[in-house]
C-alpha cells in the first residue's frame, strides 16, 4: 500500500489517500521517496488548469528516493540506489525522438503526475528509463527541485548551445531563474538578470548575475540594446516581447520556458532584419538532466529551498500561490 | 554622367533621370547595368512604405552587369568581369558580424537603393565587397533576381543548416516561393508547396514540389500535423499560426522570410512542448550568394522571368503591382 496525498477535486486541499499499485512490470522501479519539490506544474495540475488532470491526483514531480524494488528487465538501477524523477515517468523509447536520446520530446510520454500517482507519498514507481541515478555526494534534501525547475533552465543551454563567451539574460528570477543565473554563472557567461524586485536584484547577484536590471524600466531595457545572444523567460506574465527583441545581438535568441498565457505579439519584422529566433522548450532527457547533475554537483549549484515535512503539504502549496517563497519549496519525511 | 529612371515622389511613376557621380573611391566598382529585376522591396521603396526613401530614387537592386571601372585598392574585381549587385552596397567589413562573414547583418551595411541609386540605370557604383563574380556559363538575362528573391530563401537553408533528409515547406508560390522550391528540391528535400491557387499547384509540381497544399484548407493542414522540419514563409499576409506551428516536427522551425504585418499573435504553449522556433532573415552575406549561385549553376536553377526594356518600366510595376507576374520581372537593355 502507497501512502500518498492527494487532491479529490480541481482546487481542493490534499489529504492523506492510500493506494494499492498493481504488479511491476519487467522495465519498472519502485522508488522510496525521501524527498519531493513541489512545482508550479503541480499547482496547475492540481487546479485542473490544463483540463488533463484526474482526481484523485497525487502531485509530486521532483522527486528524489532510493530504488526500493526494481523489475526482472531492470539492469541499469539497483535497489538503494539514490535516485531522481522528473516529469516524465515513461517514455515510447522507440519513436524518432527516444531514438536520437530526445525522450523528452517523445509525443507518448507520460507525465509522472498525469494519469499516474506521483511523489507526494512514500513511494512512486516510473519505467527504469526515467529514474535518474544521482551522483554521490549530492545534497540530497536540497536537489528535488533540480529534477523540473533545474532540467527547464538547464536544458536549452545544451539545446541552444550556449558558450561562455555569450551574453546572457534571465527574465524573471523565481524558482526557475535562480538557478539559470547559478547554471550560466558556471558555464562562464556574462549574465544579466532581470526582476521587479529590488530585494531580488541583490540575491541575484549574490547568485552569480554580473547585472541585475529593472523587467519593466525602459531606461535599463534601452541601456540594453543588442547586448544579449540568449534571452530565458521563466515568467508567465505578458511583456513587450517585441522589446525585447531590440535587446538581442544579431542571430540572438527570445527564449521561453515559462508560458504567457497572452499571445506574445511578435511582428516578423522585428525578427527578420537581425536574423532573430524566438522559441520554447520544455524539461530535458533523460541524458541531459544526468550532465546537469554531474555540471551542479562540480560548481555546487544548489536549489535555495524551504522545506515542509509532507504533512504540510496545504501550507506550502498557500506559500507557494501567495508568492513568498525562496525560491522552491521541498517536502521531505526527515522532518516532523 | 549615368542614364536612369527614378520616382520623384512617393508613388509616383518613374521617369528619364541622369546624375552624374562623385570620384570613385578605392573600395568601390562601376557596374555597366546589362539587367535588372524588380522586387516587392523596390516597389516599397518607390511607395515610402518604410519611411527611409529619399527623392528623386533610382531603384533597382537585382543587378547584373559588367565591370566598367575599378577603384585602385580593389584586387578580387577586373574590368570586363561578369558580376551581380543585390540588396546591400557596401559593408564597414569590421564589426563583428563582418569579421565573421555576416556581411548581411552589419548594422552599418548601406542598401543599394537606401540613400543611394540603384540599378534602374545604364551604372552603378558599389562597393566591390558587395560585388560578387557570376560563374561563367550562367545565363544572365535570367538570374538578376537570384541576387535578391534567390538569395533570400537560400539564406535560412545554410543559415539554419536544412539537410537533404528534412522535409520542408514552402508558404507562398511567388517570386521568392517558385526559387525556394528550385532550391530546396535540388537540396535533396522531400518539398511542399503552399498555395492559394490551384494552377500555381500544378506549377510548384513542376518546378520540384513534391506534394502541393492549399494554404487556408483546414483538412490539407490537419493531414500535414507534425510532417514538417522546417516551414519557410514567403508572404506577407496573416494566416494562422499557431496552426502552422501544429505542421511542425519536434524541434522544427517555423522562418519568415516575408513579412505579414499583422503581429503573429504566437503562444508561447504552442512552441514549448515540442521545443519549436520562430524566426526571421534577410539577405544573405557575399559568401553566401557565390555558394548559392555556384549551386544554381550546377542544379541548372533559374529564376522564371518575364523580360522588359528598361523604358517600360512603369507598366512591368503595374504588372506586378496586379500580381500577375510569374514569378519575377527582369528588365533588360538587350531589348527594345
Amino acid at each position: 500500500m502507497v501512502n500518498a496525498f492527494a487532491c479529490h477535486q480541481p482546487k481542493g486541499p490534499l489529504t492523506s489517500f492510500d493506494y494499492k499499485l498493481p504488479d511491476i512490470k519487467p522495465d519498472e522501479v519502485d522508488i522510496a521517496v525521501k524527498y519531493c519539490g513541489i512545482c508550479h506544474s503541480d499547482i496547475c495540475m492540481i487546479n485542473n488548469e490544463w483540463g488533463v488532470s484526474e482526481y484523485p491526483l497525487v502531485p509530486g514531480h521532483e522527486v528524489v528516493g532510493v530504488v526500493s524494488y526494481v523489475g526482472n528487465d531492470v539492469e541499469n538501477l539497483a535497489e538503494g540506489q539514490w535516485v531522481g524523477l522528473g516529469w516524465h515517468a515513461h517514455y515510447c523509447n522507440h519513436c524518432n525522438q527516444c531514438e536520437v536520446g530526445d525522450h523528452n520530446l517523445c509525443s507518448q510520454a507520460q507525465g509522472t503526475i498525469v494519469s499516474r500517482h506521483g511523489g507526494f507519498a512514500d513511494k512512486v514507481r516510473a519505467q527504469a528509463a526515467s529514474v535518474i541515478p544521482i551522483p554521490e555526494g549530492m545534497d540530497y534534501a536540497a536537489i528535488p527541485p533540480l529534477f523540473c525547475a533545474g532540467i527547464t533552465v538547464f536544458n536549452p543551454m545544451v539545446q541552444f548551445d550556449i558558450k561562455p563567451t555569450d551574453k546572457v539574460a534571465v527574465v524573471g528570477i523565481g524558482g526557475l531563474g535562480h538557478l539559470a543565473l547559478q547554471f550560466l554563472h558556471s558555464w562562464g557567461c556574462e549574465v544579466t538578470a532581470f526582476t521587479t524586485s529590488e530585494d531580488k536584484k541583490k540575491e541575484a547577484l549574490e547568485m552569480g548575475a554580473d547585472h541585475a536590471l529593472n523587467t519593466r524600466s525602459e531606461a535599463d531595457l534601452e541601456k540594453s540594446t543588442g547586448a544579449f545572444d540568449f534571452i530565458l523567460v521563466t515568467i508567465n506574465v505578458a511583456l513587450d516581447w517585441n522589446a525585447y527583441l531590440t535587446l538581442l545581438a544579431p542571430k540572438g535568441r527570445l527564449h521561453f520556458v515559462g508560458a504567457p498565457l497572452e499571445p506574445l505579439n511578435l511582428q516578423a519584422l522585428s525578427m527578420i532584419p537581425k536574423q532573430l529566433s524566438v522559441s520554447g522548450s520544455p524539461v530535458g532527457s533523460p541524458t541531459t538532466i544526468k550532465r546537469m547533475l554531474a555540471f551542479a554537483k562540480k560548481h555546487d549549484i544548489k536549489p535555495i529551498v524551504e522545506t515542509y515535512p509532507f504533512s504540510e503539504v496545504n501550507q506550502a502549496i498557500e506559500r507557494l500561490n501567495a508568492g513568498d517563497v525562496r525560491y522552491r519549496v521541498v517536502l521531505s519525511h526527515d522532518v516532523n
